[in-house]
Formats: C-alpha cells, structure tokens, sequence
C-alpha cells in the first residue's frame, strides 16, 4: 500500500486515509456505527476494523466511550491507528487474528462488538486483484468464528452489532444461533421496492427475546435512479452527512 | 367438532365451512395461496390443510391445477372434503400424519408444495382449550420435518411455499438449509414502520440462486389503527377480495 487517500465521512467530522487502491469504505461501516446502541462509558471492540471507519464514525456520535479493534492487515491496522492519531480519537487497535485472540483483548469483556466481516465467499468468487482488498473482503475466516468471537467477548447482556449482505442471512442466523440471543435484523434496501441488499444485525448475548425482522431501512427516494444528484432518504442523509443515529426500534 | 360456521373468501368466490371454535382460517392461507407461483396443468400438495382455506383459494385463482392435501386431523380433513364439494373442487385430501406419509403420496412428487405450518412451539406456550385448536397451532412436527417433506414430495425444479411467524425465520432457514435452494422470503407487516409479523417463504428444490430477502409487503395503510373500517393496502384488499395473486418479483 504506497499510494493514500484521504476522505472526508460524516459531513467532514471524519477524515480517513485509505489506500489509494484495494478495500476502501463505502456507507456500510457509517451505517453499522450508526446502528450500535452504544452509551457513553461504555467499551467497544471491532472486528476486523480496516482503516477503522465504522469504530471511528461510533467515537464521533458517542464521544466518551473505550475503543478497541483488531485488525489482520498490518497495513490497515497501521492506518487505523494514523486515523485514530489524524482525528484525536484514542483507540487501542492491536494487529492479529481474531480466530487467533491475542491475550491482550482475549482477557477482555466489552458492552459491544461490532464487525463488518468480508463480503465474499471466496471459494465462490473470483479472487481480488489486489492482495490487500482480498484479504479485506474475502473470507479466510468463516461466519460462524466471527459471531464466535463476538459472543465471547462479549459482557453479559452486551450486544453484538453486524452488518453484512443479505445473501449470507442464512448463514448469519445459523451462525448466531445458540451463541447469542434476542436477535433482530434490520433489512438496508436501495430502494422501497428492491431487494435488500445488506442487513444489520444485532443480538445480545444471554438474550431470550423472541427473534424480530424489522421494517427495512430505505436508502434513496424513489423506485429508481434518476439522475446524480444525491438522492438518499432524510434518514440515510442524516446519518452520513450529520452523524445521526440510525434508530433501531 | 359439532358446530360449524360458512364464511366467504375472496370476496364471495369461496365458501368454507369451518368449526366454529377452534382454529380457524384467517388472512394468512389465503396471503400464502396467492403467493404460490403455481401455472394451468401443475400438480399442488398442500401439507397440513385444515379446512383447506390455502388449497380452495389457489384453485380459484388457478383454475386447471391438480390438487391434493394432508390432514392429520379426521375432523378438520372431512371439512376439507366437505368444502371441496361445496365449492366444485376436485381434490384429494388424505387423513394422515406428514411424519408417516401415506403410500398414496409418498409415491407421488408435486410441482409444488404449501404449507401453513402450525404457530406456536408447544414446549413454550400454554395448552389450547380446544384440542382440534391445539393440533393445528401447536408443534407436534418439527419445522424440519415439515420442510424436509416437502422438498421429498418436490419434483426436480418444483416450488415450496410457505408462510409462517416471523418470530421463526431462523428455525425455518435453518430447516430449508440443505434442503432446498434459491430461498426467497418476504416479509409481511401489518403497517409500513411495524416488525414483520409474518414471513412467506419460497424455495426451489434444486435451484441455486442466491438467498433473497425481498421489499415487505405492508397490509394496512398508515402508520397506525384508526378506525374499524377496513384499512387494507390496495395490493392487499385485491388478493382478500378479489382473487389476486400477490406478485412476488
């Protein structure tokens, strides 16, 4: 990675280097961190955070909270920790494997998880030109070791906060299933009568609510594209551009 | 069973004779018989039909198909036969336990397969008074069982529909997992901003395509009850009372 970027998220109170090439954030890690249902005091740790947008889009809205990270990429984990550094955000972000805990954080119980694993199932997919976005959105670690993870390092009644495709639904549930309870997806669609094209789940661990599947989240006005202009619903405008919550009820 | 009523579906075009306590049909058979992708000259079995709401409603609305069914409970099976010649309708209701699946099906494979599975897990709720009531909304089968059946009774590229609680779309992706493919669900909720309360479920024994969670279907207008009078989304007044399909892209 020698070539950079960098962004401008939450309307400018976010800037974030990237490479230049490979994995680079797109609205699913604001979106996710706009989801968690985090409180002031409370500690935090992502999975796999990137360059850390999603953790540091959450330290934006809830200033006052405890934030760690692990990230596999050494490249990532090091502009995660510039990023951490450019925005004044203090954040502990260790690199290593999350099947592969270092003690540091495998000591550690935390009021939320939050991860956006990798997208694609690469045994069904073709792989990435660059290594680092192949890492970043291929999946060398199976669903099931994530919420694994996640449930483990997890505080009793502490919540877990996902987003992924809603193709790997199914696997989400299975893989949620019998580690964490009170599970609710929240359906992300495009458009009001698309498809969903990305969940956020979130679950509690020792919960026993019955499961619920939300009303979806619509991302753009309209049944269709129709011209450049930004066409995002208030909701999704708020979030990206003010760093609103986005309530889950 | 000894008293009974006759209620109107499809806004007359159906008559079916149903206990007048116990379970009793309501939107759902009839949300789930306009679902079912079902063409003129296909062959349905119904698992489960109670009185035969689901089946009688598809054959109104597809007029040429070859229909057939099972009931584990004499009573609510003689009703179906009863509604059948009450309405004109050829079918073949069979009494008899989907677990143990008589010859007379079990040597037979569908173009489609619909089911309206019971409701509540007995183990978590308490005891129906009725118990004709209590077969048909409580679990004596398991889900997988009932899904496992019908992809056993399914032809090479056949269609299984079913509809169920939201509250069981886990336990119900988890059953079709291995099973069938191209899983599609569709959420029904009562109004625009509510959790869905129902799921529609189709997959496709053999089919490969990707999981998908589709746009809800809303069945009231506004965000809350406002008065008695009938509140209905046109999508939704048109399949209770006029017969639609309700399209499922």
């Amino acid at each position: 990675m020698s070539a950079f970027t960098e962004n401008a998220f939450l309307g400018g109170q976010l800037i974030l280097r990237q490479p230049a090439k490979g994995y680079r954030a797109g609205v699913d890690p604001v979106l996710l961190a706009a989801s968690v249902p985090a409180k002031d005091g409370q500690s935090v740790l992502e999975l796999g955070c990137g360059v850390g947008t999603a953790l540091f889009c959450l330290a934006r809205r809830v200033p006052d909270l405890t934030l760690s990270a692990i990230e596999v990429q050494q490249g990532y984990a090091d502009l995660a920790r510039q990023n951490a550094a450019l925005n004044g955000i203090e954040a502990d972000i260790v690199t290593g494997d999350l099947s592969d805990m270092p003690a540091s954080l495998r000591d550690r119980q935390f009021d939320h998880v939050i991860a956006n694993p990798p997208y694609f199932d690469r045994a069904a997919s073709t792989r990435a030109q660059d290594s680092g976005r192949e890492v970043a959105m291929g999946e060398d670690t199976p669903l099931d070791d994530w919420v694994d993870v996640a449930a483990r390092r997890l505080k009793p009644k502490g919540f877990a906060s996902f987003i992924h495709r809603a193709e790997r639904l199914p696997g989400l549930l299975a893989a949620f299933s019998g580690r964490l309870g009170s599970v609710q997806v929240t359906p992300l669609q495009a458009r009001v009568s698309r498809d969903a094209g990305l969940v956020l789940i979130r679950a509690r661990k020792g919960g026993r609510s019955d499961f619920r599947l939300s009303a979806p989240v619509v991302m753009h006005e309209g049944t269709h594209h129709e011209s450049d202009a930004d066409s995002y619903t208030a909701r999704i405008r708020a979030v990206l551009r003010n760093g609103a919550a986005l309530e889950i009820t």
